[in-house]
């Protein structure tokens, strides 16, 4: 069991919530790859919080790069980007040194690492690492797209309310950079209105992220066990309250028959599927459509609400309300976190099948 | 990118469908497990074609612990057991060479392994490899029983037709190690008949398989990137078929506002929740509640019905009506598959928490 | 800690000494290297026993390819080759059961595995196990070489009789592909003679095995912590007998001013270096010069003299005579295991560095 | 290939010479190890250069621990020490940007990097990492030292000047952990001695380290290919200028009948052996007695003494002679790299051996 995803370009992320910085490093990257600050502050803003939807806590999210860039561009070597925190009021999470507090890792944590986590405002389990892997992201994502690969992440549903599916993917990816990503722009309203109603209910709304990828090349994965849908769904599984995920139609495939599920082929230039129901992946392995997945992500577990739980220190039963500064709702801010897994992700894959130079090649 | 699973007990799968054998290594195995031939029997019966409702492929899984059992028990050391193929009929398979079947990995094993993989009978992506994964899970599931975590997998849904969800799971378990497991014994029959319904129909049918797990320790996981949700997830994609894995309510926490999905802690001697809709993992760490998900099994690709699809070797279109045997539905023999998955993931990260011996302590 | 070497591929071994087989699964070849029986025997005829400077066990080593090889090319999927043991007289070590042969592995062992482990000819310990490992070098051996990546092992000194130090490498190589692979042509009979005089005492010799790899491109291995020199000597030392490995000039480096190990660079249409101190390596990285490295092999722990050790099941001190067959040298024998494990190693190296279908390009 | 070590604790590096700062992060730290400043402290000063025999670079070696230690424990979370560089003049190697050192990584960086290495004062290659690694030590050497296994590395040959070996092997641990470690104290001044006259020639000098360790737990290791003698090498080859590495009698094994080299065992309340020719690993795992192995170390490459080399930029042959701040001798200030780097070898085995737990036990 470890902290570190990846075989070729391998992730480390360290940090907690109130610490002095959130981090991530890099190993395998590429070496030549042109490194641009504002690409990374641009994947940052991406998940900053945004104003009366959001946490009012505010971090500049100023990051150092450590290590691995010289003359603008990777070395190959470990990269290393860190991100101080600074807007920290660690007085707001006293009390949850002896509360655990519902839907969050505090009990399950508390077990694990025997009492000496570091419990304020989520610790190592805080959200706040995934600026880290966002900032990682802002490494690799434009060599990704130089060589025609493309990810986009939209919200498919919150609180109740869809947005429409992928039609012209490539397309679609083109508008979803934005801080709050829907493919039918009336829907932003109607899903910010349901944040705002669960915000003045004390409450929290969950939904559905839906990502697409264009461009991967056909016959990357491994049949057993590194599927690329076991390797995505690994990683993606750490994004805090993602509690699903789903390939092609997923649990809707359970209730087609095969005639219907199947993706039948024919030749357009190359072999092309009609449909897309495996979500480009079959047998674990890409096949050459777009790569097509949807992460359940449950309500924000923080709420003002009363609920009851157990204190940690003396093992008696207890009521919480919440203080401190929370987000009604985290699935607009977690759609750049799964841009950043996925690309994170197939990285490591491409590098494992082509070798170590062929992100940089143009 | 690899063909083994597990960084403390690792497993590696090896065999093509129609090669001399399919087997399993499974390496970091506690000493002095007892190794119960009737055990890893009974657990091939369980993954074995049932009449009318499946392939006429009649395999007897013999099999044959080449390295790692010595007077009964297991050694520690690389534990290898070969299952010889005997009922092969590679001539059904000769069009496969040309064809690429929708909903099968051909076109993508063609590309991943530049034309140079075994095609007959799916190759190394036959569901005939996970012969060797139940066999695997019948060395370690005795002794994660003997250590009080016990396992079951029942069908929540077939060809739409639903079995009850777990209620007191511990007791549910005992009634499912059986080859069509359902809790409500009713709807057996009904979901046999949509079976062969599809079958008539020269189609086949999916569903959905729901797991739960009692006994697990709290504390087990790491949050970035080896949740346990994550691990479960990466190795329950390699089982053919699977396209969504979810945890809890998975999907349906989307559409719960944080008072419903947030699961209340109360006292019982240790700290318990009154509901689990986040399926026994906090963080991607175990909570000590039972760990629960469900797996989203695609309809069989391999359908008698014409199919469009084009030519592996000349690239032209065709049409595809499959000969060969198969299964109109593979979700009542993936149930044990799943189980075995589970239960080799869980030892795996058992053997990280806790040591190498820790299984095979009473 | 684990029982499989490398990263891209991966190596597993599995099987006892007195067990049904041994055996190899190798995962991650390029798919389509030409598969060669007569290659993988001519391999492990050079490691089996010669006459009367060997032990009288004589297996015919017949291999049976289980997986991964379709057509006389391997598939790129795992890749079984099973080795059957058939000349075992397990009845020779009964005493083993009881006594801790100095030198051997019996005694960590028992500690290791709780008394579990297959103590039979040294069970998982046996130098038997290196024949999967040649027959995994019959694999790849030829793919290399196709990439004009050639590998040779000489027996450098051996019961204390010294053959001559590389000159023209590659001229070099091309002669020790035999059953005592020497430069000097007249040392092998004053080696062998110090074999059967220490067989006459009852006793063994050991030596130093010197290999020497051409063709490796410059620019593969790792900074920290996967130096060329450390994924090397990491599988190296796996080898039954080796005690002590050191690359280029070694240990004789200690004694060296800076001005006399550093090798000066001069162009000669690529950069090369007039000596080659280093051993084609620098900073863990090749430089394109040949690589060479020596290991020290201890003699051959079983012998016929008295020895004092205890016995494992009532911890008495005792008096051990080795019965059984045994070898009064492996040094020769070992050889062309140093040969497989080097060609190994390099092919994960070069899998990880160019990619997965680099070995197979022309 | 990677630049991370270890399965259970996992030590991964970042950093350059002459970039903001080098770092380690450490994953699967045991929680509730006390961390105190002051013995990480007293472990980058015994690797700090000294007076005239060293460069005359002077890093105050400041650390920073960004995460993973919470109310002077380590939390089990990434443990990331970062120190800032501050004494750099990267003005000394602008030549390097045309020059490949002899003996140094240079070229080999330049081709594995495609030439975007940061070559400054050795970029990421640089010795000065080794901080980064001494300072993770300090992190786990107390916990080791409280469960008893202690280590201790002397300086057993310099310039050619010979200190004792080990006799009392604990006794002689506890003098070691100072800046210039022999056993026999009269050795200090003749090794200076040596290192002063090399200086004065412009040249460099090399040696040979000594490590011992007592209290390891006998049955640790695995036989393929986890040996302790390969995961020690594999990690101790990343030191910069080790050349070499013998367990035991190392390479005088090679010359010594199987009578000398084993190690009889006698019951003095446990089995333990007369002799430890085979430096207490038999078989790749420990056996109970002190494990002791020895490092060659090559004379710093770089010399003020002209040497012929190559422009990495136009591949013109050229006349080297360094500028810059260097040692004459780094064989002293090694010995604590290889506590270091043998300290987190042995918690990542006994972690993986006994569980994440052990290393806090008491």
């Amino acid at each position: 069991m470890k902290n570190t995803y990846g075989n070729h370009i391998a992730i480390t992320l360290f940090g907690e919530s109130h610490g002095p910085s959130v981090g991530v490093v890099m190993d395998g990257l590429t070496p030549g790859l042109p490194v641009d600050d504002a690409v990374i502050a641009d994947f940052l803003s991406r998940r900053r919080p945004q104003g009366v939807i959001s946490t009012t806590r505010q971090e500049p999210d100023a990051f150092v790069i450590e290590s691995g860039v010289f003359n603008g561009k990777t070395t190959g070597t470990p990269l290393c980007i860190r991100i101080p925190n600074t807007d920290v009021r660690s007085e707001d999470y006293t009390d949850i040194e002896r509360l655990a507090r519902p839907g969050h890792a505090d009990l399950a944590a508390h077990c694990k690492y025997n009492g000496f986590e570091d419990y304020r405002g989520g610790g190592h389990f805080s959200g706040r690492i995934t600026a880290a892997l966002v900032a990682a992201a802002g490494i690799v994502m434009p060599a990704l797209e130089k060589k025609g690969i493309r990810i986009g992440t939209h919200i498919r549903r919150l609180g109740g309310v869809e947005d429409r599916a992928f039609l012209e993917v490539s397309a679609d990816i083109d508008v979803l950079h934005t801080n709050f990503p829907v493919l039918d722009a009336s829907a932003e309203e109607r899903m910010k209105a349901q944040i705002l109603a669960a915000k003045d209910d004390g409450d929290s709304v969950g939904g559905v992220l839906e990502t697409a990828v264009v461009g991967m090349p056909a016959g990357v994965g491994e049949p057993w066990f590194d599927t690329l849908e076991g390797l995505l769904s690994h990683a993606l599984f750490s994004i805090p309250a993602i509690k699903g995920v789903e390939f092609g139609d997923g649990f809707a495939l359970a209730d087609m028959r095969g005639s219907e599920a199947n993706d039948a082929w024919y030749m357009q230039e190359k072999p092309v599927t009609e449909t897309n129901h495996n979500g480009g992946i079959n047998g674990g392995i890409t096949n050459g459509m777009p790569i097509v997945f949807r992460c359940a992500v449950k309500p924000t577990p923080t709420i003002a609400k009363e609920q009851h739980t157990v204190s940690l220190i003396d093992g008696e039963d207890c009521v919480l309300a919440a203080r401190g500064r929370h987000d009604p709702c985290i699935v607009h801010r977690a759609a750049v976190v799964v841009d950043a897994v996925t690309a994170l992700v197939l990285c490591d894959v491409l590098a494992g099948r082509f070798g170590t130079d062929w992100l940089g090649e143009v």
